[in-house]
C-alpha cells in the first residue's frame, strides 16, 4: 500500500550488458514486465548514462589514442592512463582546473566535471573508454518517444551521471539529459505559510531526482535505471542545459 | 505492496510551527502515529534543519543587529537586508566569494554555502533570522537517542539544508548533520561485473538521501521530515564532516 504523498523508487535491473545498437527502451520495458510492473501516468524514468552511451556506440578504443607528450608526463606523475587523459582533454572545450592529478573540464555540452565524463570502469575491463552521450537531451527525447510508442505513456526521462562537487567529498548523481519535464522548480514569488516571500528558492529537482535514483541504481547490482513514482514534477519543456550556470555568472571557474 | 529493492519516501507532515524548546522527536512520532506509520528497523529519518534550529532556539532578532558601514553599502548596492549580510559575515569563519550580490562563506562548521546558511524565509515574516544548528551532528545524535527512547529503534538521522552549487543552477539538499550511519559509500577497490577495479567511486550517499528527501519535504507543504525506507545504508559511525573537502585539497576556494 502506498500512503498519500509517498514517493517510490522502483529499480529496473538489466541482466545483460548493453551493446551498441541495442534497443534500450525495449530492454527496460522487458525488465519491468518481468517484475510485473507497469509504467503509470506521472512516473518518471531515470537512467544512468552509461547504458545510453553504450547503446549509442559512444565507446573509444584506447589503443587508437596517441597521447601528447604533455598528457604522458602528467599521467606518469599521477599514475594515470595517458590515453584517458588525452581523450578527456579532447572531449573538453576548456580546462577549468588541472592540479594534483585532478582534471576538471567543461565538456562540449557545458558540464563541468572530472575528465570530461570519460569513463573506463564498467565498460570492458579497460580496453575502451566510454564518452558522455553526444546530446543527452536528444537521447532522453528519443527514449521518451520510444517508451510512448510501446506503452502509450509520455513519461519524463532523466539521464544521469556521477559528478564530483566543489567543497564536498564524494560523487552524487546529476541530470545530464532531460525530456518531458522542467528540471527546476521555481518557487520565487510564492509566499511561505507565514507570508514571507521565498526569495532564492529555485530547486534543482532533476538533480534531486537523479540523486534519489542513484540510491537504487547501483554500479555493482546491474540496475542502470529506475522509476520514480509519486513525484509531482514541474510540467513543461525542459533541458538539462537549464541546470548549467553560464560561465559569466559563475564565481567558481 | 513493496517490491524487492524498492525504496520508499514517507513524508512526515507537521501541522504546527516549531517553537524554541519543542520536543521534536515526540512531534515527529506523533505525526507518524496519526498516519498509522511505524518506524521500522532499517528506516532512515531525514529532517530539514529549520525545525531543528527553531526547536534549539537558533533565532536572531534582526532588530538587535547593527550592521557595519561595509555591510550597509554592500546591501544597498544589491537590494539586500544589511542586518542579514552582517549576521552572515559574523556566522562565517571566512569569505569564499563576495561578488554580484552573492556572499559565499565557510561557516564555523566548515560548510561552504551562501550567507553562512542564515535564513529569513519560513521563520516569522522577516523579523528573525534562523541560524544553522550550532553542531548539527550533535543535534542528529540527540534526536537519534530520543527516537530510540520512545520507539526502541536506533535509526540513522540526517539533518539537511538547501545549498547552492558551483557551476550548476538551483539549490539541492545536502546533509549537514549525520548520526547512526556513514555518509559515504566507498566502493574503491571493488570490481565491477567486468573485473575492472572501480577507481574513484566514493558516493556521497547522505547527500543523495538528503536530495531524495527534498523531493517530499516541501517548503510550502509543511513537511519538514520524511522516512527513507528500503535503503541499505553504510553502517558505522559517521559525521557530516566526512562530507567536507579540506580547504587544502579543494581546487575551488
Amino acid at each position: 500500500m502506498s500512503l498519500a504523498g509517498e514517493l517510490r523508487l522502483i529499480p529496473i535491473p538489466l541482466a545483460d550488458e548493453i551493446a551498441p545498437g541495442d534497443a534500450l527502451a525495449e530492454k527496460l520495458l522487458h525488465s519491468l514486465r518481468g517484475q510485473r510492473v507497469s509504467l503509470r501516468p506521472g512516473d518518471i524514468l531515470v537512467i544512468k548514462h552509461k547504458i545510453v552511451s553504450k547503446a549509442e556506440g559512444g565507446m573509444v578504443d584506447l589503443a587508437t589514442i596517441r597521447p601528447s607528450e604533455d598528457s604522458v608526463s602528467w599521467a606518469q606523475k599521477y599514475g594515470l592512463d595517458a590515453r584517458v587523459v588525452e581523450l578527456a582533454l579532447r572531449e573538453g572545450r576548456s580546462v577549468v582546473r588541472r592540479k594534483n592529478g585532478v582534471l576538471i573540464t567543461e565538456t562540449s555540452h557545458g558540464f563541468v566535471c572530472a575528465n570530461s565524463g570519460v569513463d573506463v570502469s564498467n565498460v570492458d575491463g579497460g580496453r575502451h573508454a566510454l564518452l558522455l552521450p553526444e546530446d543527452p537531451d536528444r537521447s532522453a527525447a528519443q527514449l521518451r518517444r520510444q517508451i510512448k510508442k510501446f506503452t502509450g505513456l509520455a513519461v519524463p526521462i532523466i539521464i544521469t551521471d556521477s559528478f564530483g562537487r566543489a567543497w564536498r567529498e564524494g560523487l552524487t548523481e546529476v541530470a545530464i539529459g532531460v525530456a518531458g519535464m522542467k528540471p527546476m522548480r521555481d518557487d520565487r514569488g510564492r509566499r511561505d505559510p507565514l507570508g514571507y516571500s521565498l526569495r532564492v528558492s529555485v530547486e534543482a529537482v532533476a538533480d534531486e531526482l537523479a540523486c534519489a535514483a542513484g540510491l537504487v541504481c547501483g554500479k555493482l547490482n546491474r540496475t542502470p535505471a529506475c522509476i520514480v513514482r509519486g513525484y509531482r514534477y514541474p510540467t513543461g519543456r525542459g533541458s538539462a542545459r537549464d541546470l548549467l550556470r553560464p560561465a559569466g555568472s559563475d564565481l567558481f571557474r
